[in-house]
């Protein structure tokens, strides 16, 4: 088999068999296949695309490029994934809560790129946070205390690092065949039993439209059904931001608050959906609607709040910024935009508000790039909000950068007005199940 | 300009810049852009095409990434290419007829790859031709015999070089705007004033359909023309082999009979068609009818063998051979084809004829292997004759190899036979010119 001949073959619109997909894909581990013979055939991907089957083979095949955990004698672990947003903090708050309701979760996250935020960059707002558990490290903390979250490990999915870095620089991102692949080959690889997953809708989304986040929600719920896997994925708003936060420590503040009962409402709606799924796929509850009761007693009763403080301290973190968050880091000064004359909040441009935070230094245009955990942006008025003349409607923490006054003026452009009442936008749009 | 957004841009279906693709072409050649960029721009090209001024640039492009020859000191120089067929020897006839009538002909040529035989293989049939002149050379003889028939030199358009090795092993090949930008940035930079493209179509050539042999043609003629070339581009049938020999010394042979007026009707009529065109261009003629009649003149006083005989000796070739061509290399032995039963020759199958020749060693399926100069087929019916029961229809020169029998077999099969009579296939199908 010659690898230009499965370039061609992919390049004029067949269906590849099994032998030609992991022909490329393991080959390209082993180093038998150079790059730029996998980039070609990358675009020829983004071009053709590729059906069901050869999705969940290239998955298969990213999987069986490294190790595969066997999670199975912590019971039933549960695993959630987002495909990415403005504001996304929902990892921090529903881990410890589904914790604390006694189901274990293993977590590998990721660190924020362009206009996306990380969890790993937010959780190293605790102070000697560590993200870079080995194997033995992952398992024995998620014995003890039922929680892990930190980054992938080289020997899951070698491949799809691999593959990944590639489409970065080759502009074969946006594939739907090969998101799905690279997220459920990771989360397979990972060893959980359930996966939920949330995929984001909207500006400030990776997926524009309804109808590309049903497929690729669709595709991953079949791959990750092929491979043995419970999986829900739930597309949820992205035009605005979620909750008020923005940036890595004002949105690990907004999670404690959160953990703690008093975070915005469309958070903790992201969270209980997605925690009582995870729950229910834990076998923890019995029904949805009791695995919600599960999580909001969790937050009544401080253990969820507990579960981080555990987390946090079993990987080095500084655990005592869970109960004084004020000890987080914090930018220098702060900003606050005012309305120019009292109205409605009609809209909040996410990607805007998202490129704001990087010119805070919030975020990385660059792999690899520092970032700064204090800075950031909060949002005082969320859309369908009436804020009067004078009133504050956003505030910037800023450290001194250069970007400081674009960042202002990308936030102030984000925000769009109405005289008129603005209804709340809907959250929860719509969700696709294995089972 | 990041690479990553030209690749984006034209994987989205967008007009790339001037700026755009020199940026691709120019950093690829200086080392600045990596080859898995490039490897994934060739295929978004593929998928989304270049309109006629990007392919015009992009052709710029690698025609500035080396030198640019200045021939005008020689008066206006033609040259010719043909994308390629099986049994073509035409150059080996027409370059030295055309210079035999005053105009200088200044070819860099190349190799055989695959099905189809390339210029270079087949005079090195002449023992000692060198194919590797450099420039100086290259310039001198043309001013001394009026006629150069090398290989392409380093300094001439090395982006093209660089492209076209890369193109083949991503399966970014079939391009129209590829081949047409490949093909014209060296016909530009090696100086010639005129051009004759002699564009094949058929199942023994790269162009399968009139229709894309067509588009082919029109393109290259228009980045000729924004050139200031003179160009004109005849789309000529590739079915059947033109003329009875394939392979290296014998196309040798059956060109020298050419040269003699006692070559097949077939090829004299490519010559006399092109050759026309090329001396018009030189302005060696007023018409294209005198120029054909000139032509018919220099076969007939056998001026164009004698400059054949020059051209082989200037290069270094045993020239001897061109007065005797039994001198040629000889295979071991022959075998005979003969027909079953009486019957017209329906058609004969190109692509198969040439794939029989490689089997025989006459061609190469990789770059750089050795060839047999010795080994190939000849024709001894063509489509239209009758041939009678016991009667020979083809002969196989073979050194004892391997895939004899196979070759065998493959020249069986590329005969069809019906038993009515059959029309001859027309030649030149249609002709495209700059003026």
């Amino acid at each position: 088999m010659r690898v230009v001949e499965i370039i061609e073959r992919k390049r004029d619109g067949a269906k590849l068999t099994k032998q030609e997909i992991d022909g490329i894909v393991l080959g390209y581990v082993r180093g038998e296949v150079p790059d730029f013979q996998v980039a070609a055939f990358l675009m020829a991907v983004v071009w053709r695309g590729m059906d069901d089957e050869e999705t969940a083979q290239l998955t298969d095949a990213m999987v069986r490029s490294g190790e595969r955990l066997d999670l199975s004698k912590f019971g039933r672990v549960v695993d959630k994934h987002s495909t990415g947003g403005i504001g996304d903090k929902v990892t921090l708050v529903v881990a410890p809560l589904v914790a604390a309701c006694g189901a274990p979760v293993a977590k590998m996250s990721g660190r924020g790129l362009g206009i996306t935020g990380g969890t790993l960059d937010k959780l190293e707002s605790f102070r000697g946070y560590r993200v870079d558990l080995t194997t033995a490290e992952f398992l024995a903390q998620l014995g003890r205390i039922g929680i892990v979250v930190t980054g992938q490990t080289k020997e899951l999915a070698p491949a799809d690092g691999l593959l990944y870095a590639l489409r970065d620089q080759t502009g074969t991102v946006p594939s739907i065949p090969l998101i799905a692949s690279s997220i459920m080959s990771k989360k397979i690889a990972s060893g959980a039993h359930a996966v939920v997953l949330d995929v984001k809708v909207g500006a400030g989304a990776f997926m524009r439209t309804l109808r590309e986040a049903r497929e690729l929600a669709r595709l991953m719920v079949a791959i990750g059904k092929a491979h043995g896997l419970d999986v829900t994925a739930e597309l949820t708003a992205m035009n605005a931001p979620l909750g008020h936060a923005v940036g890595n420590a004002l949105e690990v503040a907004e999670a404690i608050a959160t953990l703690t009962g008093s975070g915005p409402a469309d958070l903790r709606e992201v969270v209980l959906s997605s925690g009582s799924e995870m729950l229910f796929y834990a076998r923890r509850a019995r029904t949805r609607d009791a695995a919600r009761v599960m999580l909001e007693r969790a937050i009544a009763d401080g253990s969820g709040r507990a579960k981080l403080r555990a987390l946090v301290a079993a990987q080095g973190g500084d655990a005592t910024m869970v109960d004084d968050p004020a000890r987080l880091p914090r930018a220098r000064r702060v900003a606050t935009l005012r309305a120019e004359r009292g109205a409605f909040v009609a809209g909040i441009d996410a990607a805007a508000i998202g490129l704001a935070s990087v010119r805070l230094g919030a975020g990385r245009e660059k792999k690899g790039a520092p970032i700064d955990h204090a800075t950031g942006i909060v949002l005082h008025a969320k859309v369908g909000d009436r804020v009067a003349k004078g009133e504050p409607y956003a505030e910037l923490h800023l450290d001194d950068r250069p970007g400081d006054v674009e960042a202002g003026d990308l936030v102030r452009r984000a925000f769009a007005w109405r005289a008129s009442r603005v209804p709340r936008p809907k959250l929860v749009l719509d969700s696709i199940a294995s089972r």
